[in-house]
């Protein structure tokens, strides 16, 4: 069955069995039943233990094949050793979709790795779905449904949640009992052996109860699959994630720069960044996001304006959104005399707003209306410390009808203090008004509800370009190498496929004497460069291995014979080719293009500032290929370097247009040939505009 | 008196008179009475009111004078115009201090800062020291006493809170009520006409009842009285600050790369680092902090366990850790073996410890003395989440048991849920183990902790190096320039200036004629460089004013007219007063070193890449003069120039130690002329170790 109808079965199910059901409080299978019924479950629920009876009032059967009706979803609470024959029975049975609950998989080692290759075997024979193992179930709010051993079920609510970690997803579960965060779907991924964040992912977009989608993850199956979902779905609801795991990959052997410059988490970075999927900080940040979203109300710009009872929280307020990419929005003449002929004299009629000390709940209604009317603003944050005057939970009633007057704008309050603010902040939550304790955390939250708007409205459909190279050529030179045993290419193979991709590159011989390293300079012109040629030196100027600038035969000879000598003194054991014959390239923009491959994501290339000291300036950006003509526009101007290369201080500018063109010629090149691990493009020098680049040094490892 | 005196007084009075006391409910003057008299003030209150009779069972007196003993405080909440006159009666009195709540004003404007100026002649004349005015009062928990206006008197504790603003004290106050958060002093800056932040911090850092500073300012009254202040106490307790209105200042006027590359909170961030002061990234950080901090219970190191009953949480933390500058400890032999043979076999015992979901309060109890014991362990982050065999209160009872059996370690708890963990949450605030709701805040404040520490014991008494320049030099040149009308110096004089300080300059000589320039160039030696010197014209090279590589007297001469002629092109208004012609220094690595001047903390000093892309890489760092060598190496070293000065792939170091002189030099220079507003040396150049350095272009502004 096709995997989004078998979670359009999961998240609404006709009938439901629970396999290993129990009567025993303690026992999962006694929660999963328990949940199941108090969340007001509708349709059918079967117990199965082969004790048979009654559990929890329900009939109990001894296997699902005993049971006469259809069954959609049998949720599996049994012990691991267990659980392969069941699924094998549900599959006859024609169930629809597993919850397997149980844990005893992957997560043990290499015994349960096969036993979950098992249910995966018997999920595609039979055509059903399985989420899980070692997962706590799922809950639909909306269904309801409930089938998981939670501790309660959540509010009914709009977000869908999906966690890697089940345990996690406890903690989130209660605290938004009490932080009054409703959710729509509330699946726990487990081990993830077949559907995984990806098909939820596109189930939750497809979902119309769901309108705001949150993961917590620790890895993705698989990544391309992970980011066409994500494209997918961004169009039309935001999907915000906190990825884990940060540390854990560590430091990975890499030869090239690229691949040293890339950290474990880069990718993900990247991926998230390309598939228009955000990224929160930490799990509070995350959960901020979802308590300001409201669909039909987010920022249509980032003009915010600021109501406030006393200075020192305005000037926080306008910090945290001048470092957050928020504006504070200039109000107009209306708004501005409105505020000056109602409010007091000694009142700060611009923005921020404040309606001073002896502000009264009438104050903050004229202010916040005034604010949420005025063209010129787009958000409005409202502020309120409690003081000798001030009225809270009045205030809090007044600023629900002005909500209410006006709901086309995000409206979010910041109402200081402890005891006095909690029965205000139950007026504005219920009011549909987001409330926070401290300004920075509102302001964060809701610019990032403004980026997901920018990124959403600044989507386009975008081909992949497409280069016809010589790829024969390249498979050609890749065989010659694979044949020779290596995996580093020589100076001159590396080139080869370079030019076969369209690239420019300076021109390079291999000579095996001095009298053919002669021949080839007098053949490319002088003057000429001079490169140890060898797999096994990967800086070639450490030992010794360069000279730059020849202008005659003699010097040729002379330098020929220097560098096989010092190569030979500073790395006996290296296996050297001969020496590269290079033309020597006209000095422009120091350029490094390369790439890398990431395990989940695949080739990763990178742009920044090159030159020898690439690794000191980090002056780099990375994004993932295949790419479009923007990722490449991006990728250039994220770097300090992108904006050099447009011209500065009465500079020419450079010809970023070719760049670009290097860029994507390597994304195909790197996307045709999986073959290629790494590639470094370092230093490619970038002229004027019109007179392109020139790759000087390419250095290619294909994979073993 | 002395200030320090003063606030001695003003913590712990004998006796208060409050000047407006009012037995009208609502109003500030009865607030103040009922806030004293709740506190369990246990001195002499004298409530002052021309009506005369009882305030709240209070004798009340017309005037100060009418009361025949001694008053130590007096808190003044009449009308403005009436505060004069009273001030002038407490300072016959003999009153020692004043808290000044009544606002009206600097605040107001013009009249409002003259009265303010009174004020402070009063209590220079009466040797009195005035808090406020426009404050919120004082509040001392240990006294006990609260003289201000605020709704209820915070716990008492050991953080001792200055805030500038009042508003922004009341929701901290009524937050810190829910929050269990206790205060030893409670301070209201207000305008600070007469103490200021840094006469509370000296009094702070005396107070044996206040361990922790905590400060919100939006500005400082005196840059080096402040950090002064913060040097004195930082050794002994933290400060920690939250400093707003960072987006107010907005874009200033500079005409040198220093003064626009020193953006309007620069000054501050810097000020901070030199004086020891941590800055929060917003309040909730500010209080994670407080909230953490134990003084007797500082981390030794940065190594941090973790103890958990679930993985994803445990894998959150870690990141956090990694990210914040903690190690995840390397468990002791003996502590592994020890978890191994007490645990479950499915538990991970190396760190982050899991104690798995079905951990009991005993697991947790076992895992967390273990960690507080080993030698490889410096603090201790227990996790917990709600599952379904998780005990939370149980947990949360054994664990302050072991914090009491451990006590020498910092132990944090994150107890992850909702109202299940309300309970839990309590005992341990109760069982002083911090706890928070989600781990990243917990190991945030953990980090900021843990640098404190860093920055407290690499603290050294290193005295500011003193050259010998020439001044008598340096005078006659500025004093020449100011004769002149200009503010700009010319090269020649700024080269000058730098030769007077020791700096090692590029010879220069102003030619007013090319026969002139000629001679210069014959002297100087060829090749030399010819600039157009005009105070009018800041970018040279814009307007074709430079030209480099002049090898003979006739390249010299045309490139003097052509200077001449292009810059007139040009810049016809510029007043132009010839060329210089300088000798062509040998190129290094580029540096910039300059200098800009923050109203609040005088002398900024920048270094960082030089050259003409200085504003495009950004490569800089800033402290303020006067600077220890130290200061000067850890400018250097926070810039990436600094790491390539120490010579990487394969290239020798330069001579940092005479770029750390030359820097040390220009500290003086600007700390000695303090109508050196700005200056920039663009670029210097830095040669090998030995060989010194050479400042190629010098451009120098002094003071209208």
């Amino acid at each position: 069955m096709d995997r989004q109808k078998g979670i359009e079965v999961l998240f609404n199910p006709r009938s439901i069995a629970v396999i290993g059901a129990s009567s025993t409080k303690g026992k999962l299978g006694n929660d999963v039943m328990r949940n199941l019924i108090d969340s007001g479950y509708e349709g059918r629920i079967y117990p199965i233990n082969p004790k048979g009876g009654e559990i929890l009032g329900q009939k109990t059967f001894r296997s699902v094949k005993d049971i006469a009706s259809d069954i959609d979803v049998a949720v599996i609470v049994i012990p691991a050793k267990f659980v392969l024959p069941a699924v094998k029975e549900c599959g006859e049975k024609g169930v629809k979709a597993l919850v397997i609950i149980t844990a005893g998989f992957k997560e043990i080692g290499h015994e349960g790795q096969e036993s979950e290759k098992k249910l995966v075997e018997l999920a595609e024979k039979y055509g059903m779905v399985i989420q899980g193992p070692n997962c706590l179930g799922i809950i639909n709010t909306h269904a309801p449904y409930n089938a998981s051993f939670s501790a309660g079920t959540p509010k009914k609510g709009t977000i869908a949640f999906a966690s890697q970690s089940g345990a996690l997803m406890t903690g989130i579960l209660d605290w938004s009992l009490m932080e009054k965060i409703g959710f729509s779907k509330f699946v726990s991924l487990g081990n993830k052996a077949h559907l995984d964040e990806a098909d939820f992912i596109d189930a939750f977009g497809n979902d119309p109860d769901s309108t705001f989608i949150l993961l917590y993850i620790e890895s993705v199956v698989d990544g391309k699959k992970f980011m066409d979902a994500c494209r997918r779905v961004v169009p039309h609801k935001p999907i915000f994630v906190v990825k884990s795991g940060v540390s854990e990959a560590g430091a990975r052997a890499a030869s090239s720069h690229t691949g040293s410059l890339a950290g474990s988490d880069t990718a993900y970075d990247v991926a998230f960044k390309q598939s228009g999927v955000s990224r929160a900080v930490d799990m509070a940040a995350l959960f901020d996001v979802a308590s300001v979203y409201d669909d039909m109300n987010l920022p249509a710009g980032n003009r915010v304006a600021i109501v406030t009872n006393a200075g020192g929280p305005g000037i926080l307020t306008t910090d945290a959104c001048e470092a957050s990419g928020l504006d504070i929005a200039q109000l107009s003449n209306d708004t501005i005399e409105h505020l000056k002929s109602n409010l007091p004299a000694a009142a700060a009629v611009y923005n921020p707003i404040d309606a001073l000390g002896t502000a009264q709940p009438e104050d903050y209604a004229l202010c916040v209306e005034a604010a949420l009317r005025d063209e010129n603003v787009d958000s409005v944050l409202v502020l309120l410390t409690p003081q000798a005057m001030t009225k809270e939970t009045e205030t809090a009633r007044v600023l629900v009808e002005s909500r209410e007057k006006y709901p086309d704008k995000p409206l979010i309050a910041v109402f200081m203090g402890g005891n006095s603010m909690v029965y205000p902040r139950i007026v504005l939550t219920e009011g549909k008004i987001p409330v926070f304790d401290f300004p920075e955390r509102a302001v964060h939250a809701l610019a990032e509800l403004y980026k997901y708007t920018l990124h959403r409205d600044s989507l386009k459909d975008e081909a992949i370009p497409k280069f016809n190279p010589n790829k024969k050529k390249v498979q050609e030179v890749i065989d010659g190498v694979r044949r020779d045993g290596r995996r580093v290419l020589l100076g001159s193979e590396a080139h080869e496929i370079a030019e076969a991709y369209g690239i420019r590159v300076a021109r390079i011989r291999l000579a095996t004497s001095s009298e053919e390293a002669k021949q080839h300079a007098e053949e490319l012109g002088y003057p000429v460069v001079l490169k140890i040629a060898s797999p096994d030196i990967v800086h070639k100027s450490d030992v010794g291995g360069i000279r730059v600038g020849l202008t005659k035969p003699e010097e040729v000879e002379e330098a020929f014979l220097q560098i096989l000598d010092s190569a030979k003194q500073h790395m006996p054991k290296a296996i050297v080719y001969g020496v590269d014959v290079q033309e020597m390239a006209e000095k422009g923009k120091e350029l490094i293009i390369g790439c890398s491959r990431d395990v989940q994501f695949g080739p990763l290339i990178m742009f920044g500032a090159g030159g020898i000291f690439v690794n000191y300036l980090k002056d780099i950006s990375f994004r993932l290929a295949p790419m479009t003509r923007t990722d490449a526009e991006e990728l250039i101007n994220e770097t300090k370097m992108g904006m050099l290369l447009k011209g500065v201080r009465g500079e020419p500018p450079s010809d970023i247009a070719a760049i670009e063109d290097t860029i994507l010629r390597i994304s195909q090149m790197v996307t045709d040939f999986e073959e290629i691990v790494e590639l470094d493009i370092n230093p490619a020098f970038a002229y004027v505009s019109g007179q392109g680049i020139s790759a000087v040094d390419v250095k290619i490892t294909i994979g073993g």
